[in-house]
């Protein structure tokens, strides 16, 4: 595939910028970070024009309304942008830490943290993540190649120019922080052979997005992640406890990854538990699609189809079955989650460490909302994304996870015999 | 792209018994192991058999006698094999270690190793990497799919069925270990693309077979890697220690990705060095290709051409060129570096960590032979490739690199506000 001219100049530019960036000190990117605060909040007029402009044009193109809602800026939302940017700051810098011994012969190692150079963000229309991404990079010693969707366009335009002058003008190299303004198609396609100029992709966003930088990327890719995170409440199950936490986990914040899509139901407690559980979710008006046996005890559960246990609907809508025992409710997790956030909601001890072991997710939890999968509730500080993949990261991903390591080798004329 | 029967089977397979193998205890697994290493050992004359047979097709076809060697087994080379798996039971299993952490909340967090899941090796034809790769799988609690070279094809047949069978009498779950015995390269694209069965696949050998994968793979890859190592020899260079240095990498076993390939002289210490290096490598044997300051130098080097620089020759050659200062030196590993290993070779304390901070590469030395990097040599005991990628692993892979991560929540009763 051929690379277009202005993509080859931004990958020049990223791949210099990084070679700096890379033993760059924490003061100086801190330095950095705080006058990329400032300036947003300095030019938050020429922020707001600018997002009007996409807003105007994405009703007129008639976008779905929770789409406009997440384009939408407003000085309260740049002010939470930059404060972001200041908690970055604060946070520890994971570049030029690590692990050391010295080997039998007297070779001294240093196995060390450093930046893993050139990182892409393929995302959606989401401006926030435009400032988010370029400060966690810069943070974590790595040049920024960011390619937002078309419908955020002008904001990220605005966006970009602010905080990458601004890191600039503060002592960052140029071409830390770019933004690819050809957002067709073609271009993110091209975006994913640069394997020459960008060590990692990291695509966020819905489904699609996703399986297409996978089946495209010959750059190594975090995959983040769609979640059919499943609860499984027990027949050990505390009632009152399974209720209040099912009920979180599906209604706190339906469209993210880490809400609740399917709730198993051992067939001992159905008779109990389902009713208690479908008036709160009836009353808050969520739709429940339900296996037979669920339909038999809810008569308000509409019927669930086989392609119900493979959604992830993000919205308030929950998929409900009833299972004869924990192996069916393993087996069924196994078949259908997307190894995101996996729940079990029990008293006893052995079923729980047994799902515990046998579920295979980024995060299993025992009598816990799924919605905690995230990196600030881990105790991150931040997070670039959730990885559902098992390389490289899994789960919430924060600074350490945009570095790799580098062994660093002190020797005194060794040689190898 | 549709994938064979046979392989779905395989796949199925493969993630069935990863199922089991995730939390098979450190106890089970060695017991397999010392099955294996043990099964090898009496069967003996069935392996040599079968590896005839390969040697003489080799051997009919003309193949280069380099291939033929490293294809040819003895008993030797068997008791050898086994013992490597020996060596892998007395490994600390990586699995279920981890960090703990709790939140001000009360929810606490298990950051812990579990397996990959299924682990695909695609390989040429080495029929010892049968059997490392397996143990080392089977050790870390993975399930693996091997694809050997074609030309060692009756001899992995035999070592995967004396293995696995043994692996499988001792108590691990039946598909922990399987051979592809389909080697056509269509396959292999099949395998490339199996994301739903495959977690990770590991090439190892040349740089055609590994580029075909990166290009081709939708499941995610560990570029393993060729070494185009450079060693730049400063004007504080202690000149003796230089002469040993370069000689051990370049000659010590010239056909590994650890090898020296290019080696860079300060100007102001050439006309004094390059004789005493360019002697000991002309009376070993080793072609020398210069740059015009090398050729007016050594009158026996032959001139370097472009692609020189850029070759990872794995034989007796050794591109040699003359630069003006360390930061010619930085530039030119920059442009032409595989990022594997680089050394430097100076008495001055500033020079060395100016290079040891600017190289970016998996392994940057001071004064000691870039033929260290090697997972045994680090200290590691094991080695399942080494990796030229930033994501997941850099540098020598063990056992860790062959593990994720799972997050192990528990809650008592928490919900998200």
């Amino acid at each position: 595939m051929e690379i277009c001219k202005e993509f080859l100049l931004i990958g020049e530019k990223a791949k210099k910028a990084a070679r700096q960036l890379a033993f760059a000190s924490t003061e100086a990117k801190n330095r950095s970070l705080l006058a990329m605060a400032q300036a947003l909040v300095d030019n938050q007029a020429e922020i707001l024009k600018a997002n009007a402009i996409d807003v105007q044009r994405a009703e007129e193109k008639g976008l779905r309304k929770s789409l406009i809602n997440r384009l939408r800026l407003t000085s309260n939302a740049i002010l939470e942008m930059s404060n972001a940017i200041r908690e970055v700051v604060n946070l520890p810098d994971p570049v030029g830490s690590g692990e050391f011994w010295t080997r039998p012969n007297g070779l001294k190692i240093q196995k060390t943290r450093v930046p893993l150079g050139v990182v892409a963000m393929i995302y959606e229309a989401r401006p926030n993540v435009t400032v988010d991404a370029a400060a966690l990079c810069l943070k974590s010693g790595n040049a920024c190649i960011l390619r937002g969707g078309s419908e955020a366009i002008e904001s990220n335009i605005v966006l970009a120019r602010i905080i990458s002058e601004a890191a600039e003008r503060s002592g960052s190299p140029a071409g830390s922080i770019q933004l690819v303004e050809l957002t067709d198609r073609e271009y993110a396609l091209q975006l994913m052979r640069m394997n020459k100029y960008i060590d990692v992709i990291i695509p966020r966003g819905g489904a699609g997005l996703i399986q297409a930088v996978i089946e495209n990327s010959t750059v190594p890719v975090i995959e983040t992640g769609t979640g059919v995170c499943h609860a499984f409440v027990d027949k050990d199950a505390d009632l009152a406890k399974a209720v209040e936490i099912v009920f979180n986990a599906k209604t706190q914040k339906p469209g993210v990854c880490n809400a609740l899509e399917t709730l198993l139901v051992h067939q001992d407690i159905a008779q109990e538990y389902l009713p208690l559980i479908g008036k709160k979710f009836k009353d808050y008006g969520v739709e429940i699609r339900g296996c037979a046996k669920v339909q038999s005890i809810l008569e308000y559960a509409f019927p669930a189809e086989e392609d119900d246990w493979a959604t992830e609907y993000l919205d308030l809508i929950i998929s409900v079955k009833v299972v004869s025992d924990l192996d069916e409710a393993l087996d069924h997790i196994y078949r259908y989650s997307t190894k995101h956030s996996e729940v079990i909601i029990t008293e006893n001890y052995t079923t729980a460490q047994r799902f515990l072991n046998e579920v295979d997710a980024a995060a299993v939890y025992v009598n816990a909302s799924t919605r905690f999968t995230d990196g600030g509730r881990f105790g991150y500080g931040a997070e670039i994304g959730i990885s559902t993949q098992k390389l490289h990261a899994r789960g919430p991903m924060a600074l350490p996870e945009l570095t790799t390591i580098k062994y660093i080798i002190y020797g005194e004329n060794h040689i190898v015999t």
